[in-house]
């Protein structure tokens, strides 16, 4: 069986700077015919799960727009243009920026955000071996942060709260759950 | 600390089928100005863990065109116009259409994809007690997709080859090795 679908005709839409909007019209395999393919082209993403020394992990209440909600998350940002080849230097400078933090980053794994229509991947990090940075880079002017430590247990009663909603932050807590289980 | 950004203007750049894309000119709290926010507006999608009799996870290999690969997903689907009430009926049509099972659903929990830019809300349900039906109904006539029954090890295989990298399905295979961990 054959899978690919081969674009005959690309529209771009939108040409923003979080992402790029483009219909295509594709050729379906296996003489199924045309179907047209809605696409948003995002450049990726670093995100970190950050454990402090003494079992807490450290999330960011922030507003987010999409959603019209506060939401509490791991830090994470986008990758700036042409940094796709250093991306653990993206992770480390996410973590200084969001929570004052440096550390020992390690990768987890990468995934796509939403691959019906979108290729945001996003590379997330373990943190650990947390120290404080004595004087961090400053957050994004257009952010508004605010830092939590929180226990493995807290942070499941914001994911039972609805507090927490977000994909990357329920991989990670579920990451840490299955890593670190022994230690809750 | 105040967390929300208003809305003062929204400029629709896109009106699809499946995403609407806007940008707004947002008042940021505190006094901290103005602020751009490109914002993507999609309705909502069901997936389902399926999990048979004998412990198989039962996942759809088809093609993604936004990441230009063949992916290995759980079955999901978009909720159509007016279905948002009847999320449970609409997981159990995706389950049907691409698997050609019914079942049992509970709902796991909601999460929303992309925070950073995007609303797409994801309902995951946990199916069990799956039936084959008789005369299921068809899949939709742009999808090309070759069901696998897959033991939870044999899933870990492939989110280590990469093969599985789509955070929908991460997270249903972490919440089925958390909760049925005893049965691996």
């Amino acid at each position: 069986m054959d899978f690919e679908e081969k674009t005959i005709k690309r529209t771009e839409v939108f040409d923003g700077h979080i992402f790029k909007v483009v219909v295509d019209d594709v050729e379906l395999p296996n003489q199924l015919g045309q179907a047209k393919r809605e696409l948003i082209f995002h450049g990726g993403a670093v995100a970190v799960l950050p454990v402090t020394k003494d079992n807490r992990i450290v999330l960011v209440k922030q507003y987010r727009k999409a959603i019209e909600k506060v939401s509490y998350e791991i830090p994470a940002g986008k990758l700036e243009a042409g940094e796709a080849q250093h991306e653990q230097e993206a992770a480390a400078r996410e973590l200084e920026e969001e929570t004052g933090y440096s550390g020992q980053l390690t990768k987890i794994y990468d995934f796509y955000t939403a691959t019906g229509f979108c290729n945001e991947k996003i590379r997330l990090y373990l943190g650990t071996d947390l120290q404080k940075v004595p004087n961090p880079r400053p957050q994004d002017d257009d952010e508004v942060l605010e830092i939590l430590e929180l226990t493995y247990a807290e942070c499941m009663d914001l994911v039972a709260s609805g507090a927490i909603e977000d994909a990357k932050t329920i991989i990670a807590l579920q990451y840490y759950a299955l890593t670190f289980g022994g230690n809750l």
